[in-house]
Formats: structure tokens, C-alpha cells, sequence
């Protein structure tokens, strides 16, 4: 296994990446803060990072989700980790394992904004980072320190917290 | 490969938890973070934490890498992650690697204490629990978002990455 | 000058205090972060800290006002600092200063809330607890800092500071 | 009283603007914050910012204090801010005050770095930029919210707090 093959990192905004707009006092996106992430770990990976959109998963139509697989089959990188908002992963996740990429393809994201101080997205960003250089191909989500199959992980509404739908 | 197996996570100290003494104006330890760090992540990994010192890697001796090397023994998780000062983390892995455990065990740690508000620490945490759930038993230093292998690795003292020593 | 007078702040709530809240993906209000604040600027200061609501200033009615203004005529304290929403810090300003009270009356708020890292509140509050030990008996708003007289203080909405209403 | 004379601060070094040299692993000095605190503090004042020099106080000697006080005279400002060490703030406070200088002089710094993410060094500038607007003719040592008389004021080495050398 080449321990540094190139990643392609795919922006779609999500809490991950929502800031405070105090002008108008509520959450907004302006840029990602993916690249000021990787330099703040000092990763040395080969990575190139591309803004697709930015929205809230809520508001994720078929047509973005087709923009998302597109990019997924675009990329020359077979290493691809997504970041995405928290509720809807598991649809983009079933929408792109239809395709059977011949590629490790992980949807990220957090459920507290990077910019807040206290986020789970730094921790997030790290451990995808690792499981896209070591899961074999498919499509996975990865929170709370876990990778979860694309058909096997809900978002606990209540608790925030991802589980399984099966034993494993 | 079930993913969820326990994991040990085994403190000695290191820049990762460093703080500030206001009273001296010195770096100095006193407990260490990854318990808060753990929880920040919203790791929801089987996690067993054990502080068996809390010491600059520079002043590690071998009577402090025959106590790593048996709690590696002792534990019951053959899934380690042993956070570790940056400057001797190599000696350390190759103390560990002649045992031959039949366990994957990883050495993480940060350039900037983790208290400092812009350290590497978290993000090396989160991949480095992704790792340890991966890779195959060996020993393997774990910085910048890869891992190398024990035999394999140096830090930059001028840059303070780490390195491969020869090409992959 | 007496310089360790007893201070009263009253809590109102505004952005300096809005949280994330993870589960709805929205803004929301928990506890003050005020004694945690005044801990972290490791204040020596006689100050009584007493929470009366915690809303948008947007939505605070005559009743609300009429609430403040009871909490401040009641204060042993004659020193009061008020932490309060940003938009409509000047109507209360106008609405306290009716009662001529022989108090030193401070409102003081933030353009983005103290839990989100990059926040004013703190530098705010440290130069309201001064302003509040110096300034004559009256009603200002504090922030940016300055120090602003009730009836000659304005945010502007576009920009988000505050500013003059006529030359000083 | 105008409520936006122009205002001079004068930077010395001290904890206030330590930083983390993450190559030696140890605490030095780079450039000073206190420009990116004004625009984190929305300050709206108009200040200008001089660095002296970037010194431990614990170094500091009498031809640093004779530059320090150089710098004060020849200021066209009568509001000065020194960002000042703490262990050594009235050493520097009695040797500005034997000039009798027609300006309101603060010293102020802070116990923790500003960069370390729990510094008090943020609220210790706003209170400090409140004080010296509204202070008389003087010298003062702005800490834990609280203005001390260059002449009856000693950090207590033991607790990190300022105290009265008597009673006010």
C-alpha cells in the first residue's frame, strides 16, 4: 500500500462550514475552511480541495447530488472525502454507491461549525483523512470517530450522535 | 472487520499536553486533555485511557519505554495509540517494534499543545484513531495526516514534519 | 474614588450569550457565559451577577424594559453594568435614563457571541466593568471601545458599529 | 470630557504576547498582537500602536525603562497604553511616575498569553483603553479589572493576582 497517494477533497458545505453573519445575526456560509483545517494540522498529504456548493444538506436536491456523483466519476484521485452537512449523508451516500465507483469515497461533516471553537470537524476532517487512505473501495460515512457502511448509519435525531441499523 | 473493537489509548505526555503555568511562566503538565478531546470529537469509539507518565519525550529513558512497552503487553485491546512527545517518537517505535506484539500499535502527538488554541493535536488525534481501527499489527508513527512505518520515519528538526527515510 | 465599589451586572442576553444549538442547527440561549468570562479575565472585582432574561433584543417589549429598569432602581449597587442585544440598546438606554436614577447604568452587548472564538464580547465586558468604575451617574452604551452617551448613540445596521448622532 | 482623544500604545513584550515556537519547543516572542485585538474588539478608537521592544519584564533594565519614558514624553498623545510583563509593571509604573508627566499612563499585560486560547490579556486591553479615556493625570497598572496607583500596587507572586499595598 503507497502510503501517500493523492485526495480529493469535495466541498458541499454543511454545518462543518457555517458561520456567524453578525450583521444580520444568524449562520451563513462564505468560504470553506477546509484548506485553513489541513494547514492547522500540518497535513502533508497530496490533496486538492474543490468547492462544489455550499448548502445545507436539507436542502439537497436529486440535481446536487447528481453534481456530486459527477465529480465523484471527474476526479482522477480514486481517494475522495466529501464534506457534507450531517442530515442527509446516508442519501448522498445511497445515491452515489448505485454507481459502484471503483473508488473509497467518505462523506464528513460536523455538528458544531468550525469557526465556533468547540467543533468536532477538526477531529472529523483527521479521521477521514486516514480511513480514505486505508478503507478499500465503497462508500462510507465517518463520525464520531467511526466509519459507518453508506446502508448501514442513521443520524440520531435526539441524540446527534451516528449508529447503526444492524449489529455489525 | 468489525469496526468497533476496543481501543487503549496510552498518555506519557509530550508538547500534546503541555500548558501554560501562569505562576512561572513556564510550559510544564499537569492532566492530560484527551479525555476533553475525546468528548469534543463526539468519539464514540470504545476508548480505555491509561496515563502511565506525563513527560518532554527528550527526557524519556529506557526504563520509561520498558513501562510502554508493557502496558502495550498488559493491555487487553490489541488496538493502541500512545500519545508521545515529536522528538523521540521513532526510538520509542523501534523499542516497541522488536517485541513483535501481535497488536497495532500507533504513536501520535502534536507540535503545538493542544491548549494553545491553534494546535495540530486534534486533528493528529482523530486520524490516528482512525488508523489504529485499520492498519495491520505493526508499530507506526502517526503526524501530518499519514502514517509511517516505525523503521521508516524521522521528524525534521528544522521544519518539524516528519519524513519518510526512504522512498515508498 | 473609591477604586473597588460593588458592582451589579444584569444579564439580558443578545448575542453575547447565543449558543449553537447542535440539534436544531440553530441559534439558541442556554446560561449566561458572564461568571465564566469574569473568571477567565481573572476579574478581582465586588460584582453581583444577576441573569433577568435571555432574549433577542428584537423581541423585548415595554414589560421586559419595565423588568430592567426594576432590577436597577431595586440594586443595592449603584454601579450597573447590563449585557443586552445590540439592536435596540439605545431604546433601552432611552427608556432607563427617564428615571434620572443616581446610578452608573452601562449596556454593553456583542456583534458576534461569546462562544463563537472570534467574538468582541469579552474585550466589551472588560471595558464596561472600567467605564462602569469611572464615568459619572447616568445611562451610556458601551462598545467598540467607547463609551456613548443614551441620547447620542446609534448602530449602524450596515457596518455594525456604533457611532454619534451628532459631533462630540 | 471628549469621548475620542487620540490614544498611544506603546508594546514592551511581557506573557501578553508570548507565543509557541514550535521548532524549539519553547515560549519566545515574534510580532505583537495587539493590532488583530483591536479589529477582534471592533475598537472604533483612534490608537496608534508603536512596539518598543518585545521583552520578558524580568530582563527589562533602566535603559529600557529611560526608553520607555523617552517614548512617553515625546508621544503627542496624553493617553498611554504600555503592554508590560507583570512581574516587574510597578519597577516600570515608579520610574515613569517620577517625571510628573502631564498624561494618564497605564501599565497593563496579562498572566497568559493572548494566543493561548484562555488569556485574560483581551479584557485586560479593553479595560486598560477604558481607564486611560477616563482616568486623571497619572500612572496606573490596569489587572483583574481594577485600576491600582503605580504607588500601592505589587503582583502577589504566590496567586498571580494584583493586590493594594494598603488600604483605598
Amino acid at each position: 500500500m503507497n502510503n501517500n497517494e493523492a485526495i480529493r477533497i469535495l466541498v458541499t458545505g454543511g454545518t462543518f462550514d457555517k458561520e456567524y453573519d453578525m450583521i444580520h445575526g444568524k449562520l451563513h456560509f462564505e468560504e470553506t475552511h477546509v484548506p485553513e483545517m489541513l494547514q492547522l494540522g500540518r497535513c502533508r498529504l497530496d490533496i486538492e480541495v474543490r468547492t462544489i456548493m455550499m448548502i445545507d444538506s436539507l436542502d439537497m436536491t436529486d440535481a446536487d447530488r447528481a453534481s456530486i456523483l459527477h465529480q465523484c466519476k471527474q476526479s482522477s484521485e480514486s481517494k475522495i472525502v466529501i464534506t457534507h452537512g450531517t442530515d442527509t449523508m446516508s442519501e448522498t451516500g445511497a445515491y452515489l454507491a448505485k454507481e459502484n465507483l471503483d473508488k473509497t469515497i467518505i462523506l464528513t461533516g460536523a455538528m458544531i461549525p468550525y469557526k465556533f471553537g468547540s467543533s468536532d470537524g477538526f477531529f472529523n476532517l483527521g479521521s477521514a483523512l486516514a480511513f480514505v487512505q486505508t478503507l478499500p473501495v465503497g462508500v462510507y460515512v465517518v463520525m464520531n470517530g467511526r466509519y459507518y457502511d453508506w446502508d448501514n448509519v442513521r443520524k440520531n435525531n435526539k441524540t446527534g450522535y451516528f449508529e447503526e441499523l444492524r449489529e455489525s
